[in-house]
């Protein structure tokens, strides 16, 4: 029943309930954790052919000796491959080491010193970013390191609030770009609509500053199901907006082979690449481009890469399945809480009733178990609501995600019972 | 004989002879490239078994899975293994990924924006740096991408001419640092003496800033024979001057196992190392631990390692013989040119009679070979006595290293007899 309409006996039963299972979760002893974002061994033993798949053979197909100097964008056929994750041309690629952060930090960094077209920090207006919130806690440390204000705007169910983007990048000065993770969103799950993909493309035409897109589309690949919702072509819309000097796109292979050594890469127009490969060529002679050609060799192709995303799905649906039948079943139509349902990525968003995450993640601590703490979501670790929770279920095993999901459960039904008892 | 010994005859002879001997090159129609300071094919050769070295163990010795994310100064007993490379405790060392450039241009990047101690970058003066020249031109570019004026100081047989750098660092204002390569110095070959070390680690201390020696050890292990000249101990002439906090000591294995694909190191203080792990935390996530644990497994120890390096010093020896012995018989004391004789490193460095590098230069690449730029050594691309040709004979095979040093006398006495003949 939902909690609004309990009457004032029905509240303390249920309180006195919850006070009761939370008694008995406290005499569990649990150590769980259910904090990090990162894949599980099970599926990294999927990519463990990597090494020694080369079997000796160190060339490239044009002859390029991986071994050696040389090759700032990567190895052609690397670009082939990943061009195929992005949905762009293969000559709008460039492949880099084993983080997409770094290229983030490495775009913003250019971006914001030396610039694209015209540098951010011109000391008029101190450069600001809009961040859609919920939203990834590296990208706002990147801008808050680098001393770039964020202006945070509602996400919904089908990406950033476009009408609120609009007026923002129109009221205000210097607003150079926006952060995106455009499916499977972190940590909402959302995944962009077309209608705001094309708003996307369009907003830098709406911005005073040299706006830029960053486009982090770290789950391209990342689907639980075959059916799950597709991702529209943002590069089309920039075509038709005439924007795609606005525009970076972002991925990696953290979560498709390694997370620790696998192979970021980013797409933009052949003259922000030109820009950036400048910018890149004073702090390197060229990425590890073994690495990348072991992992051309492993795929081989997009069907094999997606063949190997299908096996990654198999590892990860039933701890999405643990979350969100757990969370449907315990507190579906309480009202203490809401979700959407992802079918991809590595998260699952949970929004307390406001003023609540603090005290259920505290309690959850108190009985042994890790959540993200809270506001970690929000820039400057500061989430005005106190209600996002981030659910990151991909390491634990399912019976670990089980077990503190039925925890975490008993934590919102207290914390939400005693805000009501006040 | 000397050609200043020579009378006008004899002069006039060995010009046409010079004129002569050139004309029969051009008619050999070379294509010939001695600008590559990169390993050979051979070379990398020795490292081929790396990919596959694992075995399908992906576990640290701490049983860290380095398939996943985390552990941002990379593995402990890659920190074992290259501390002995530079010769300090393994809690003083951070291990990156592929390019040890991209570590010192972060160190730079850092010292100059947010500092160790004190950010360099503060607008009262430009930034300086001591550069001894001739020098490595990816060092210059950093300092010049990044604002930082070069001053240059010379290059002696014993490391930099430290009288010059200690009286610039007193006179000027906001000299920040130093580049040095101590072992087989890029590119003159020489090796700091201990004298040099001790008077370097004391520099810090006579400056008005706060001062960095940028110690790039890339050749630390790279000698050409066992009796080569041994480098002292940077870091115990820092701890006996109080300076460690202004030492960051750089190496990697691009010229050990694969140029493009090997791991980076640095080492400092444990202080700077917890100011700069800040600093990456921004931009990575970590290195590739992979790799980096490919590497231990295939040298399991420091003699192993060492064994190693006998044998690229096979591969590198004969071509620094074809190179001396040419020079040596062709051009040793006709007073056309000086050199010293490396015993390690990657580079001969050859001093044309002032004013002459370039036309040496313009006559080898006429007849197909191809040299260095002239200037390239020096900050700016300015060499002001236009005297200094770095040699990079490791790349080439032996006959191709024999057939462009027979061309390359010829281009410097005719040159050289050119002038003289003005």
């Amino acid at each position: 029943m939902h909690v609004d309409q309990l009457d004032a006996a029905q509240r303390a039963q249920a309180l006195a309930q919850a006070e009761s299972d939370y008694h008995a979760l406290l005499a569990q002893g649990l150590s769980l954790d259910l904090t990090r974002g990162k894949p599980s061994a099970e599926q990294a033993n999927l990519s463990n052919a990597l090494d020694g798949i080369l079997d000796g053979n160190y060339f490239a197909q044009d002859g390029t000796d991986v071994r050696n100097y040389g090759g700032i964008d990567g190895l052609p056929e690397a670009k082939a491959l990943f061009a195929q994750v992005l949905q762009v041309p293969a000559d709008e690629m460039l492949i880099g080491g084993n983080a997409s952060l770094t290229l983030m930090y490495q775009v913003i960094d250019f971006a914001l010193r030396f610039g694209f077209h015209k540098a951010w920090n011109t000391g008029d207006s101190t450069p600001k970013f809009l961040c859609p919130v919920p939203g990834y806690d590296r990208h706002f440390s990147i801008c808050e390191y680098l001393g770039i204000e964020m202006v945070t705007l509602p996400m919904l169910d089908d990406g950033p609030d476009m009408d609120v983007a609009e007026a923002l990048v129109q009221e205000l000065d210097n607003v150079c770009g926006i952060w995106c993770v455009p499916r499977f969103s972190n940590p909402t799950g959302c995944v962009y609509s077309e209608a705001t993909l094309a708003r996307l493309a369009a907003l830098p035409k709406l911005a005073k500053s040299d706006f830029l897109i960053m486009y982090d589309n770290a789950y391209a690949v990342h689907a639980l199901t075959a059916d799950a919702p597709a991702l529209g072509n943002i590069r089309e819309h920039a075509i038709a907006a005439g924007t795609l000097d606005n525009i970076v796109q972002f991925g990696s292979t953290s979560k498709i082979t390694f997370a620790g050594a696998g192979v970021a890469f980013l797409s933009t127009s052949k003259s922000n690449l030109a820009a950036f490969k400048k910018y890149l060529g004073f702090q390197t002679i060229g990425p590890d481009k073994v690495n990348q050609l072991r992992h051309v060799a492993f795929f081989k192709d997009h069907s094999g890469l997606m063949a190997h995303m299908d096996r990654h799905a198999d590892i990860m649906k039933p701890r999405f399945d643990a979350v969100l039948s757990t969370l449907e079943a315990q507190l579906g139509g309480t009202g203490m809480g809401t979700w959407i349902s992802p079918e991809g990525g590595y998260f699952v968003s949970f929004e307390t009733r406001p003023g609540l995450a603090k005290a259920v993640i505290q309690l959850a601590s108190d009985a042994g178990i890790k959540l993200t703490p809270a506001g970690a979501t929000f820039p400057y670790g500061n989430d005005p609501q106190d209600s996002n929770i981030r659910i990151a279920p991909s390491f634990p095993s399912i019976a670990d995600v089980q077990a503190t999901m039925d925890a975490f459960v008993v934590c919102v039904r207290l914390a939400t019972l005693r805000s009501l008892a006040k």
